[in-house]
C-alpha cells in the first residue's frame, strides 16, 4: 500500500546559514546538498539572491546555483527579495524560484524599504520576466512572511494574509509559502489561515515555513497539516537560531520534522542514518553554531520503522 | 465569556527530581511549591513515596507532604507504585494519590518487580484501603506508564493500554493518567488512543503524561485535547532531561505546555512572569541540571495576551 507523500525541503543552506558569521566556502554548500539529496531531500533552498554587501554569506549565490543545477539530484530553489534577484536566478536556471515579501508592512518597510503593495506588484514583473524567457519555464513561489505576527509591527491582519495569497495566485504564482519568520503562529491559529488560504488558491498548492521560536513549530505542522498543506520548509539541526540565544529563531528541524510526518505515516522519502552523518558534518563546518532538534540527541524509538 | 479550562500539572517535583544527583531541601521542594501555586498552578505532584534507598531524592516524602497539605494554595499529589507506598501517602493525608504501572511487561518488571497483572490487582487493595479510610475521601488517580511504546520491550499493545485503563475504571480509579514515560508517542498514536481511553472510561477524566524526548511533546498535547483531555503533567523547565544527554527524556515544559493551551483559547490560569522567575530560581538551584523549554529563552510573543 502507498503511502501519501509529504515533503520535508531543506532550506538550511539559505535560511540556516543568513544569519551565520562563519562563511561557508562554496565547496561545502554544493556538499550539504549532495548529502542531503543522498538522504532523499528532493528540494533544497540552496541560496539568496540579494546583494553580497547585505549578506555576505551569500557572495557565491551563482556558484551555488550553478553547482546545485549541475548536480541533477535534487530540485535546488532560490529565495529572491526583487526583481534584480530574480533576474539573477533566472540567469543562472534556478528551476525554483521563490519570491518573498512580508504581510506586515512594518517587517516588509525594515526589510526591503517598500511596502508590501509595492512588494506585490514587483512580483507581476518577475512573472513576466518567467514567461519571456526561453526554455524550461521556471517554477515560481510567492512566499508570505510574518503570516502569524511580527516582531515589530505586532499583529498581522489575517485579510491580508489571504489577499496576498489570492493576488499571488493571480499573477502566475505556481506555489504560495505562508511562513511564520519569528515563530508567532500557534496551531489554532496556523489550521485557521491555512485553512483559509488552502481553500481560497486551490488548486495551487501551499507550502509552509515555520520556526520553533517558541517550542510549537512542530505542533504547527500537524495543524497544517490538517489543512492539506504537503510540504514543509525545515533546516537540519534546526540551524538559524540557537537554544541559548534571546529571541532566537531557528527553522523547525529537518530531521524533526521528517521523523514527525514518518511517525503520521506519510512518506517523506528521507533517510536518518545519512541525514544524522550530515548533520554531524555541519556542525564540525559551524563550531560556534548552535544546533537544535531533538532526533539527534535521543534516536529514533525502538519501535520506528520505515512503512514501505 | 469564559473560557474553557485546561489544567497544567506541576510534577517537577516528583518526575523531575527523579534522576537529579543534588539533594533539594525540603524548605527548597516547599517553596518551589508555594511559589508554583502562586503562579497559577493548582495541582503539583509534591514526591514519590518509594524506599529512600530506591531514590534518595524522596526521602523526605513525608515532611514534603506534611508541608504541602500544610500549604493550602493548592492540592498537592503524591505518586505511588505500591501499597505500601500508598499507605504512607494516605497516612500524611495527601488529597491525591497516583498509583502507577506499565502497561509494558518489561517495563514493569524492572521497575517494581512484578507483572503488570499483579500490579493492577494490587490498585484493589489501595482502593479498599482508600475506602475504609476515615475523613476526605482521597483521590486515586490511576497511571499507565509506557503506554505509547517501551525502550525495553519496543510495541505495547494498545489492547492492553484499553484493558487496564477499564479495569482501573472499574476497581474504583477517579482519573486514569496515560503517560508516554520514554516519549514514543507521535500525535496519531495519541489522538487514537486517548479517544479509545476517553470512550472506555467516560465519564471518568484522563489526564495525560508527556515526555520531550523526540521533539513531539507538544504536539502530543494538541493531539490529545483533540481526543477530549484537559489536564497535562508537565514540569517546570522540561526538567528530569538533558537536551544534550544520549536518551535524555524530559518532561514538556510547564510554562511552554501553559503557553501553547493558552494560545489555543483554554484558560490554564497560569501567570508567566512569576513561573519564570520560579524556573530561574531552580536553575540556581540546580546548577548542573539542563533545563530547556522555548518560553524561557524566547518570551511571549507581542502579541500574546491573557484572553480574560
Amino acid at each position: 500500500m502507498s503511502r501519501e507523500q509529504a515533503k520535508v525541503r531543506e532550506v538550511g543552506p539559505r535560511d540556516g546559514l543568513q544569519m551565520v558569521q562563519r562563511i561557508l566556502s562554496t565547496e561545502q554548500k554544493l556538499d550539504w546538498c549532495r548529502k542531503a539529496a543522498e538522504a532523499g531531500i528532493a528540494e533544497i533552498e540552496i541560496t539568496s539572491f540579494v546583494p553580497p554587501q547585505v549578506v555576505p554569506q551569500f557572495a557565491d549565490a551563482v556558484d551555488v546555483a550553478l553547482g546545485a543545477v549541475a548536480m541533477g539530484s535534487f530540485t535546488p530553489a532560490a529565495l529572491v527579495p526583487n526583481q534584480k534577484g530574480a533576474e539573477r536566478a533566472f540567469d543562472v536556471g534556478v528551476p525554483v524560484v521563490n519570491y518573498v515579501l512580508s504581510a506586515s508592512e512594518a517587517h516588509n518597510l525594515a526589510n526591503v524599504r517598500r511596502t508590501t503593495e509595492e512588494s506585490l506588484s514587483a512580483f507581476g514583473a518577475i512573472v513576466a520576466m518567467r514567461d519571456r524567457a526561453e526554455g524550461v519555464r521556471t517554477h515560481l513561489g510567492g512566499c508570505i512572511a510574518t503570516a502569524f505576527g511580527c516582531t515589530i509591527q505586532g499583529d498581522v491582519p489575517e485579510a491580508g494574509v489571504l489577499e496576498i495569497a489570492r493576488r499571488y495566485a493571480e499573477m502566475g504564482a505556481d506555489e504560495i509559502i505562508v511562513a511564520d519568520t519569528v515563530g508567532y503562529g500557534d496551531p489554532k491559529q496556523v489550521r485557521r489561515i491555512l485553512s483559509a488560504v488552502v481553500a481560497e488558491v486551490a488548486p495551487l498548492p501551499v507550502a509552509c515555513h515555520f520556526h520553533d521560536t517558541r517550542g510549537l513549530g512542530l505542533a504547527n505542522v500537524v495543524a497544517a497539516l490538517e489543512a492539506g498543506v504537503r510540504a514543509f520548509d525545515a533546516s537540519l539541526g534546526g540551524l538559524g537560531g540557537c537554544p541559548f540565544a534571546p529571541g532566537a529563531s531557528g527553522n523547525i528541524a529537518t530531521e524533526d520534522t521528517a521523523f514527525l510526518l514518518e511517525s503520521l505515516g506519510f512518506d517523506t522519502g528521507v533517510r536518518f542514518e545519512p541525514l544524522l552523518a550530515l548533520r554531524q558534518q555541519l556542525e564540525i563546518w559551524l563550531p560556534e553554531e548552535c544546533f537544535g532538534g531533538a532526533i539527534a540527541r535521543a534516536g529514533l524509538p525502538k519501535t520506528f520503522e520505515y512503512q514501505r
